[in-house]
C-alpha cells in the first residue's frame, strides 16, 4: 500500500516508517522538524543525537534495502500538503504532526498557541486533502487516552449509549481533557468526526496512552535508527523519564498523592496496534475509535517498579513526592476499555522487568548526555 | 459596569451596545469589520446600508446621550487585543466575535479555514487577555444550539447527568454539530471548559437558537440605528430570508421534508438573555451553559406562518421544496429544555402573526433593493 506518515521525524513517526516498509509497503514520510526546533529553543534536547530524515534514511535503506520517501516542510501550509497528496497519493495517511507534549501546551501564550494553530491547521488541511485528492485514503489519526480525562464511570472505546428519559442515543464518549495539547486533540476529534459524517471520509483514531521504548525490531538497538528519546519534563513521557532520573541519580519526581492512573504501552504496541488499524479500515463514513494501551499504572506504581529495577544495575533509586505543578486528580477512579485492538490480534509486551531492565541498560550507555537542569522545571498549569 | 463587546459591529453586536448604554453601562466595541468585508466578497450585501461603527455611535449619542467607544482591529492578533483590554479593563467581556454563518463555512476550503482560523483564535486571545488583565472578568460567550445537533433524546441544558454500569459522572452534553460553523463552536466550548476548570475564568455559553427580528427598545425602528439584514443563502438566518423571500416573489425555499426543528428567539429576547446572564454571572471556575431560544418551530411551519402573515399584505407566498444541499436530519425529534432563562426572569416575545407583520411591513420598504440572485445559491455540505 502506499503510505503517507505525517509528522515522520517523531517518535513514533520513524519507528512506524521503517516498521512498514520491512512490511513492504510504499511508504513516504513528512515533516517540518517542528518537535527538534522547539526542543531546542527550549532546552529539552534527547538523550543521544538523531540524525535528520534525508540521513536516517539513507542508514535504514543501506540496513534493509528499503526506501522511505521525505518531504520536508510544513503541514499547516496548503501549498506543502496539497504537493505532498499529489505526489504520493497516499492510501493510507498517518497523522501524527501535531505539537505532543502537554506541558509544553501549558508553558505560556506562545506555546499554547502554536500548539492550538499547528494542532488544528494540520488536522484541517489532511481532512481537505484527502477530500480533495485522495477521498478513498483511510486517515489513522493519533488520539490520546487524555481526552477522556479521568471520569468517575468506566471509559468506553470512543463511543458511549446514553439512555436518558426513556430515550436512547450513540455519542461520542464525552471528553474532557487535562491539558491544552489533549484538548487540541478533542478538538481534532470534533473536526474528523464532522467531516466523517459530511463527506464519508474513513477515519480511525487512536486513543493512545503514553508510550515507552527504543528498542523495536527494525532497529534491533542500533542506535543510528533510534527515535527521539527525550527525559526533560516538557517532552520525557513518564516511564522513559524516570528511568533516566534514576540513571541520573536525580529522584523520582512524583506530584503529589501519585495516584495519577494511566494506561500505557512499549513503543512495539504502537507500531501493531497501528498496523492492525491499517489492516481494518474503517468504512467510509466510520470513525473507528480505539483505546490504544495495554496495561494501566499509577505513577507511584511506575516509580516503585524503576526503583525495584534499578537495584539491578547498583543504582540507588530514591523517589521524591513534589507539590504538583498540573491541576489533576491524584487519586482517581479509573477503568477505560480497550478490547478492540486485542479483538484485533495485538499481542502486548508487558512493562516487565526485563523491558525495564533493557531500557535502563541502554540508557546507561547515555549517562553522560543527562542534563539533570532539564528534568524538571515545574511548569504550572494554573 | 465597564463592558467590551467584541464584534460590536454584528447584528447582535451593535444592538446589545445600545442596549447596554441605555441601562447605564460603560460600553466599548471592537471588530474588524470582517463580516462587512465577506458579506461583500461573496457579493451578499445586506437589504440596506448600514454605517460604519463610528458613524452609528454618533448617531446614537446625539438621540440617547449615549457614548460607546469604538475600537477597530482584528482580535486574532495579539497586539490588539492586549492594547484593548488595557485600555478598556473591562469587568463584562461579551464575545460575538466569529465567523457566523453555517453555509459560509461551507462553502469552500478558503471560507472553512477563516472560519476555524478566526473563530479559535479570537475565542483564545480572548482567554489570554481575560487571564492576563482582567482575571475576575466575566465572559459571556455566544454558542448555539446548534453545537447539539438534533439526537434523539432530550437536549439537556449544557449538561448531562450519565449513570452507567452503577457509577455516575457528570459531563458537558454530547455535542454533535451539523456544519463546519457549529462545529467551531463546539471547539470553543471545548477550550473554554479546559481553561475554566485551570484557570477559574468565570464563564457563561449561550447556546442561541436563530434570531429574528431588526426593532429594539433602542433603535425604536429607527434605520440609521437599524443592525445587519442579511437575506440571502449565506448569512440570512431563516426567518428574515423567509419574509424577505415573500416581499421578494420568491417561493419559500423549503430544503427536503421540511421537519428540521430548531429553536427561535426575537431579536429584543437576546438583549433580554445577555442582560439576565450580566446580571447573574458564572462564578469563579464554572462554566454557566443556557439555551438560548423561547419557542421551536419546523422549518414548514415557518414557510406556514410567512405564507399567512403576507396575505395581509396582499402577497402570494408560493413555498417549494428543493432538494437539500445539505447533509442533516429533515424529520427528527427534537425536545431541548430551556428554563434557566425564564427562570432568571426572561419575559419571551413570541413569533406572531403581529411580529411577523411588523418584520414584513419593515422589509416592503426595502423591496428594491432585494436582489433575488442572493437569496438561493445552493451551497453543498457535501
Amino acid at each position: 500500500m502506499r503510505i503517507l506518515i505525517l509528522g515522520g521525524d517523531g517518535y513514533l513517526g520513524w519507528p512506524t516508517a521503517m516498521n512498514l516498509t520491512a512490511s513492504g509497503h510504499q511508504v513516504a514520510v513528512a515533516d517540518n522538524y517542528l518537535r527538534r526546533n522547539i526542543c531546542r529553543e527550549e532546552n529539552s534536547e534527547a538523550l543521544f543525537n538523531v540524525s535528520n530524515l534525508h540521513d536516517r534514511v539513507k542508514i535504514w535503506e543501506k540496513i534493509s534495502g528499503h526506501k522511505i520517501d521525505v518531504y520536508i516542510g510544513d503541514l499547516c501550509e496548503w501549498d506543502f500538503i496539497s504537493t505532498l497528496f499529489t505526489q504520493t497519493k497516499p492510501e493510507v495517511v498517518i497523522h501524527y504532526a501535531e505539537q505532543p507534549s502537554a506541558p509544553y501546551s501549558m508553558l505560556n501564550r506562545n506555546a499554547a498557541t502554536l500548539t492550538i494553530k499547528n494542532n488544528i491547521s494540520v488536522t484541517t488541511n489532511v481532512i481537505f486533502a484527502v477530500k480533495e485528492y485522495t477521498p478513498d485514503a483511510h486517515i489513522i489519526k493519533l488520539g490520546t487516552m487524555g481526552e477522556y480525562g479521568t471520569p468517575n464511570i468506566d471509559i468506553e472505546e470512543g463511543w458511549i449509549n446514553i439512555e436518558h428519559k426513556g430515550r436512547k442515543q450513540k455519542f461520542l464518549y464525552p471528553r474532557q481533557a487535562g491539558s491544552l495539547y489533549h484538548t487540541t486533540k478533542v478538538m481534532d476529534t470534533d473536526l474528523l468526526w464532522f467531516y466523517v459524517r459530511m463527506w464519508d471520509l474513513k477515519v480511525t483514531d487512536l486513543m493512545q496512552g503514553p508510550v515507552y521504548g527504543l528498542h523495536t525490531d527494525e532497529n534491533q538497538g542500533n542506535e543510528d535508527l533510534f527515535p527521539f528519546f527525550n527525559y526533560d519534563e516538557l517532552f520525557g513521557t513518564v516511564v522513559n523519564r524516570f528511568i533516566v532520573q534514576a540513571v541520573a541519580g536525580y529522584p523520582l519526581t512524583v506530584y503529589g498523592k501519585g495516584g495519577q492512573t494511566r494506561g500505557y504501552l512499549d513503543i512495539r504496541d504502537t507500531l501493531q496496534c497501528v498496523k492492525l488499524s491499517m489492516e481494518n479500515p474503517a468504512q467510509k463514513g466510520e470513525l473507528k475509535i480505539f483505546n490504544q494501551f495495554v496495561e494501566t499504572f499509577s505513577v507511584n506504581q511506575l516509580a516503585d517498579k524503576v526503583q525495584k529495577t534499578g537495584k539491578i544495575f547498583n543504582l540507588d533509586v530514591q523517589v521524591k513526592s513534589l507539590p504538583n505543578p498540573r491541576k489533576e486528580a491524584e487519586d482517581h477512579y479509573y477503568n477505560p476499555a480497550h478490547t478492540g485492538l486485542l479483538d484485533l490480534g495485538l499481542r502486548p509486551h508487558y512493562l516487565t522487568d526485563d523491558a525495564l531492565a533493557q531500557m535502563m541498560e541502554t540508557v546507561l550507555k547515555y549517562k553522560n548526555n543527562i542534563k539533570k537542569s532539564s528534568i524538571f522545571r515545574g511548569v504550572k498549569w494554573q
